[in-house]
């Protein structure tokens, strides 16, 4: 940014915090960058950062673009019928990533599976955020390896329809994959993997 | 490579053709390298590389550092009882993951999620020389999607198990892994996807 001496507006703030938050979790992981660290690399209070952004995790999906946020979205997918929990995923997963202007889970992906420091912030992110919510959820002893199960599926299917494109699943629609997948899900949430 | 003016011996002359290979499959994907091209790249007669190495398929497979090929591998593994696919598939997919020594999945993956050349060259090596292989070998209409769907699941493993190392499934034994991922495989492969 070309520094004009000029104040710069609410957007310019708001832009300066989600980038400086951007590469604060690139340095330190989600566990390690703070909202504190965040603001002073801003040059802002911190107490501006809790106005704009009420949360650690809000702050991490506007730094990735993420189109919601876990603490938001896995309450409202849990209330539904259990035994359609893993279909509502699906359908979220597919909505997002189907829309145009760039698949979210797909950016995250390509630079976790390159990077291992944005590897380390996207498995922290997932282990605070997601997994230990659906866990929490389930209620189940192996909650969490279950969750990571349900994550596996999704991830293979970012890379298999979204990045490698492998035909025909990649032009496939959404209902087909949502008839052999959402059982898969559903399977590893509730079912027996004994 | 230092060119000394003395002639290569054999272990050099297979190495200049892997790596013509390598830089000729990177460019042209896996459909569009040929043989030809390959050894007037490293300089050899198109003989010598059919010698060394008996289809464009093992060039690739020794390009790539993959463990097998798809042409030896996937009948040897399609000879058992049908109801066992799924999980013959996943465990020679974990005995070859969990080697020490690098995982060439995660090798192929990582360059295929940042790289479209790398991509188109693994997406064109799985359809010509693995899912029509698993479809014709399954027979059914939808063969070719039920082997994707297998694939997926494949790829989703090795990005949460071995790239992003998410737990508790990263130290998870083979065993559990096995129960719970095996049925989907074979769901894919042989069960009711409408």
């Amino acid at each position: 940014m070309v520094r004009t001496g000029r104040r710069p507006g609410e957007s310019g703030t708001r832009e300066a915090i989600v980038e400086a938050a951007r590469r604060a979790f690139a340095e330190h992981g989600y566990e390690g960058a703070t909202i504190r660290g965040i603001a002073a690399r801003a040059g802002v209070d911190p107490a501006l950062v809790y106005h704009f952004h009420g949360s650690k995790e809000e702050l991490f999906a506007a730094a990735m673009r993420l189109p919601f946020q876990p603490s938001e979205v896995i309450p409202s997918l849990l209330e539904g019928e259990p035994d359609r929990l893993g279909e509502r995923i699906l359908r979220l997963f597919l909505k997002v990533s189907d829309q145009p202007g760039g698949n979210p889970f797909v950016a995250l992906m390509r630079s976790a599976s390159t990077n291992e420091q944005a590897a380390r912030m996207l498995r922290e992110f997932l282990a605070r955020e997601v997994i230990g919510r659906v866990a929490t959820a389930l209620g189940a002893p192996d909650a969490e390896l279950r969750a990571t199960f349900v994550g596996s599926q999704l991830a293979g299917l970012a890379m298999a329809r979204y990045i490698l494109r492998m035909e025909p699943l990649a032009s496939a629609d959404q209902d087909a994959v949502v008839a052999a997948v959402a059982p898969t899900l559903q399977r590893y949430l509730t079912g027996d993997l004994a």
